[in-house]
C-alpha cells in the first residue's frame, strides 16, 4: 500500500485481499503515501467514489482542496488534564486521519476479518442483556472492549471519496476557565480570540464552542460523518464530542452551487489558484507568538437557521435585493454575468446605488471591510424539522425546517477577516430577516503533518 | 416539452430556453410525458443527475423503482374542513410532483425571469422590516403574496436526478377526533390501521402520524427536499407541515449499500423484478371496503434511532449474532454469500441453532412470519448530534449522535405485513438494545394518476 498502491484505492480492496492487505494497510502513513502529496493539489478523478486527496504536506486538507460534495464538521472537549493524553490523541488522529483519506479502515482490521464468513461459534456476550441494562453500565462509551472492531466498518466497499480531515485548536485547548490545563497558554496565539457577541446572535450552547475541531469533508455523507465516528471513539477518556453537523453541496458539476435560498453561493471567493492571495488572506504566517501556526489557517464556524418558508413567500426582486446579485444568472445586479466583477460605485438614474446599501454583496465584499477576504466554504444542513411554540400572542405552533447553512471561512486572522465582517452584516445585512446564528465555533488549524510527525506537533514540542 | 423532450432534461434548460421554454414546460403532466412511464420502469441512466422516472402510471413512484440515493419524507396534517381544499390541494400536488419529476420548477416561472439579469430597479418591499416585525406579522406562510416566485429555484442547473413523489393518506383523512371531516369515513380501507404500541416504542409526537404523505426521492438531497418543500408551501391553508426528515444511502455502485451499523441493508426483499410477488406483498388489491386502492399500497414509516457509539464498541462476533449475518460478506450466518439463502433450520454441532432465535433476520425472515414479506426501502438519517442530561445517577451529560435509520416499508396490508413482524421484533429482536423507534407513521398510499387526473381521484369521485 505504498508504492505500489493502485491509483484508485476503494475499502473494499483491504478485505477482498484479506490478511494480507491488512497488514500492508498498516504501514499506511509512512511516506509512500505522502510523497505525491506534499504540497499538490491532485486532480479529481472523473469518479467522486474513487478521487484521493493527499493527507500529509505542508498544508492540512480541506482549506484550498476544492470542495467536495459532503461535510461532517465536529467539536469536541478535552476531559483529561494531562498533556501527555493530548499528545496521544492528536498522534492517533494523525495516523487514523491519514489512513482514511486514503480509503483504508481508521486502524487494520483484525487479521482473517475479511475471510470470517464461516460458521462463527463465538458465544452472545452475556454482559449485554436488556436494554435498561446495557444502558446503566458504561459499556457503550467504554474503551475497554479491545475485541471491538477498531473500525464501524459502514463504508466499505465506498472508495476514498475525495476525504479530507482537517484538525483545528479551539481556545479551550490553552485556556479553560482560567486554567492553564497544559502548560500551553502562552502559546495561544493572538489571532485565536473569542469571537464576540454579534447583533442578533442567539447561539445555542451545545451547539457552540470546542476545544478540539474535526472537519471532515468528501464526496459522500456517509465517508465523511464515518472518518468524525471513528476519530470520535478514539478520544474516548481523553475528549467528548460537543457538537456534530452533517453538510452538504448540491451543485451542477462545474458550476458554482446553490444554496437553499437558490443563490450560487462562493462566487466572490477569493481564488485558491492564486498563491499570494491564500498566502495573504487564508494562510498564518509565523508570528512571534505563535510561530507553529506557520502555514496554518484560523477557521470560523456557524450554524445559521435559515427561515426557509418566510423566504420562499419573498419575490425574486426583493431576494435579488437582500443579495446583491441576480438569483438565476448569479451576476451582481446590473451585471450579465455571474463572474462579473460588482461595482459598488455604480448608480441608477436617480443617483441612487445599483447595489443596495444593506445588500449581502455589498457589505461582505473586500472594498466595504478595508480590503479583508476569507475563504469561505460553507454546506447547506437540513436536520428534518423542529415543532415549535410560540409563547406569546396567537400562541401559534408550527412546525418548521431546521435547515440552513453550515458557514465555514478559512482565513489568516479573524481579527481582519470574519470578526469586522460579520460585524457589519450582524448590524446592517437585510438578509437577517431570514437568517439566525445559533452555533459558533474558532479554531486554530495548524499546518500539516509530516510523515512520521503529527497534527500539532509544533505547538507541543518546540 | 411533450414528444419532443429531449431525453435528459434538466432543470437549467427551462432557464436557458427562457420565455419560450417555460410557456412549453406548462404543459407538462400532459400526455407526452406520461405515454412512456405507465407500468413502465425506465433504465437508469449512467448519470445520476440525468436519469428520469416516470410519474403518471398504474402505481406510484418512489415504491417498486429501484432506490434512489436520497429521500426527504413528510407528513402534513390538514387544517381545512372543506373536502373541495383537499381535492385541489390533490390536483395542486399531482401537476407540481408530474413537472419537479421531469426536472421542471413546481410551477413556470414569470416569463422572462430567465433573462432577468439586467437592472432591477423594483424597491425594496417596505413591509418586510426589521426581523421581529417579519415575525410578528404572517408573512412567512402567507399565501397572499402572489408575486413571489413558485419556485424556490434552489435546484435550477440540476437533473432531474431521478426523483419520484409519492403521496399516501393517513388515518386523519377518514376521521379525525371521531370527526369525518370531509365525507371520506365510510371509505377508510380495514388495511389502514392504527399502529398498536409495539414493546420499547417512544414515539414522539411531532415525529409521529399525519394526515398526508410526502415521500420524495431522488439522486440528490437537495432535489429531493426542493420537491417536499415547494408541495409544502402550495399546501398553505389547507394543510401544515407536521414533520419532515431527510435521509440518504451510500452504496458502492451495484452492491448492496451498509446501513449505519455497517451491515447491508435490505438484502433478503422481495425481488422487484418478480411481479407475482409484487403482487402478492406490495400492491393492495381491490377490497370491497376500498376499491379505489387498487394498485395502490401501504406505508409504514419508522424513525429508529441507533445508538452508534455503544453498537461501535461491541465486537464483530456479537454484532453478527444479532444481525444473524456475516458483517463483511453480508452472507446469512454460516453461509459464504451475501445472496446465499437463510437457513433457519441449521444447527451448529451442539444442536443450537446457527442463526440465533433472537436475531434480526430469523425474527423477521418470512419463514418466521406465515410467510409475510414487506418491501423494505429504508434510508439511514444524520440530523448532527443531541445533548442530554441523565436524570439519575450517575448524572452524566453527554452528547449523542441523532442518527440511525428512517425505516419505509411497503406491503399489500400492514395486518399481515408491519404489524406481526415488528410486534415480534419489539419483542425479542436483540438489536433493539442498540435501536430506538422514536417516530411511526403509515398511510395508504393509492395508485398512480392517470394524465389529467390527480393522486387519490379514485377516492373522492368513485
Amino acid at each position: 500500500m505504498a508504492n505500489d498502491q493502485p491509483p484508485r484505492p476503494s475499502r473494499r480492496g483491504f478485505l477482498k485481499a484479506g490478511s494480507a492487505a491488512v497488514a500492508a494497510g498498516a504501514s499506511l502513513g509512512a511516506t509512500g503515501v505522502a510523497q505525491a502529496a506534499l504540497g499538490k493539489t491532485p486532480a479529481h478523478g472523473a469518479d467522486p467514489q474513487t478521487a484521493v486527496e493527499p493527507f500529509y504536506g505542508l498544508h492540512q486538507g480541506g482549506i484550498v482542496t476544492p470542495q467536495q460534495s459532503h461535510t461532517y464538521v465536529a467539536a469536541l472537549d478535552l476531559t483529561t488534564e494531562k498533556r501527555e493524553d493530548v499528545i496521544a490523541l492528536l498522534r492517533a488522529w494523525t495516523d487514523a486521519a491519514a489512513r482514511l483519506t486514503q480509503g483504508a479502515t481508521a486502524a487494520p482490521l483484525p487479521t482473517g476479518a475479511a475471510a470470517k464468513t464461516a460458521l462463527a461459534d463465538t458465544k452472545i456476550d452475556t454482559q449485554v442483556g436488556t436494554k435498561s441494562d446495557a444502558k446503566a453500565n458504561d459499556t457503550a462509551y467504554s474503551p475497554t472492549n479491545t475485541k471491538a472492531a477498531p473500525d464501524s466498518g459502514d463504508v466499505l466497499g465506498l472508495g476514498p471519496c475525495g476525504l479530507t480531515i482537517t484538525f483545528g485548536f479551539g481556545p479551550g485547548l490553552f485556556t479553560k476557565d482560567g486554567k492553564d490545563r497544559y502548560g500551553l497558554a502562552s502559546r495561544r496565539p493572538a489571532a485565536l480570540v473569542d469571537l464576540p457577541r454579534f447583533n442578533g446572535d442567539q447561539l445555542i450552547a451545545e451547539k457552540t464552542g470546542g476545544d478540539l475541531y474535526i472537519q471532515a469533508c468528501a464526496n459522500d455523507q456517509q465517508v465523511a460523518f464515518h472518518a468524525v465516528r471513528q476519530l470520535a471513539r478514539l478520544a474516548y477518556g481523553t475528549a467528548a464530542m460537543r457538537w456534530g453537523q452533517a453538510g452538504f453541496l448540491s451543485g451542477p458539476r462545474g458550476q458554482t452551487p446553490r444554496n437553499l435560498m437558490g443563490f450560487k453561493d462562493g462566487t466572490n471567493n477569493p481564488s485558491t489558484a492564486k498563491p499570494q492571495l491564500m498566502n495573504e488572506f487564508v494562510w498564518a504566517g509565523a508570528t512571534a507568538d505563535a510561530p507553529w501556526m506557520e502555514g496554518g489557517t484560523y477557521t470560523v464556524v456557524r450554524r445559521i437557521r435559515i427561515t426557509l418558508e418566510h423566504w420562499d413567500n419573498t419575490e425574486v426582486d426583493f431576494q435579488e435585493q437582500v443579495f446583491g446579485r441576480h438569483k438565476y444568472s448569479g451576476a451582481p445586479i446590473g451585471k450579465k454575468n455571474e463572474f462579473d466583477a460588482v461595482d459598488l460605485k455604480e448608480e441608477d438614474k436617480d443617483g441612487n446605488p445599483v447595489i443596495p446599501e444593506n445588500s449581502h454583496v455589498r457589505l461582505s465584499n473586500h472594498a466595504s471591510n478595508n480590503g479583508a477576504q476569507i475563504l469561505r466554504r460553507s454546506y447547506s444542513y437540513n436536520d428534518g424539522t423542529n415543532f415549535y411554540i410560540e409563547r406569546w400572542p396567537p400562541w401559534r405552533q408550527e412546525t418548521e425546517y431546521d435547515a440552513g447553512l453550515i458557514f465555514v471561512a478559512h482565513q489568516s486572522d479573524p481579527r481582519t477577516g470574519f470578526i469586522p465582517i460579520n460585524d457589519k452584516l450582524a448590524k446592517f445585512d437585510m438578509m437577517n430577516q431570514f437568517t439566525t446564528h445559533v452555533g459558533s465555533a474558532v479554531f486554530a488549524v495548524p499546518p500539516g503533518a509530516k510523515p512520521g510527525s503529527y497534527i500539532g506537533a509544533g505547538l507541543f514540542e518546540t
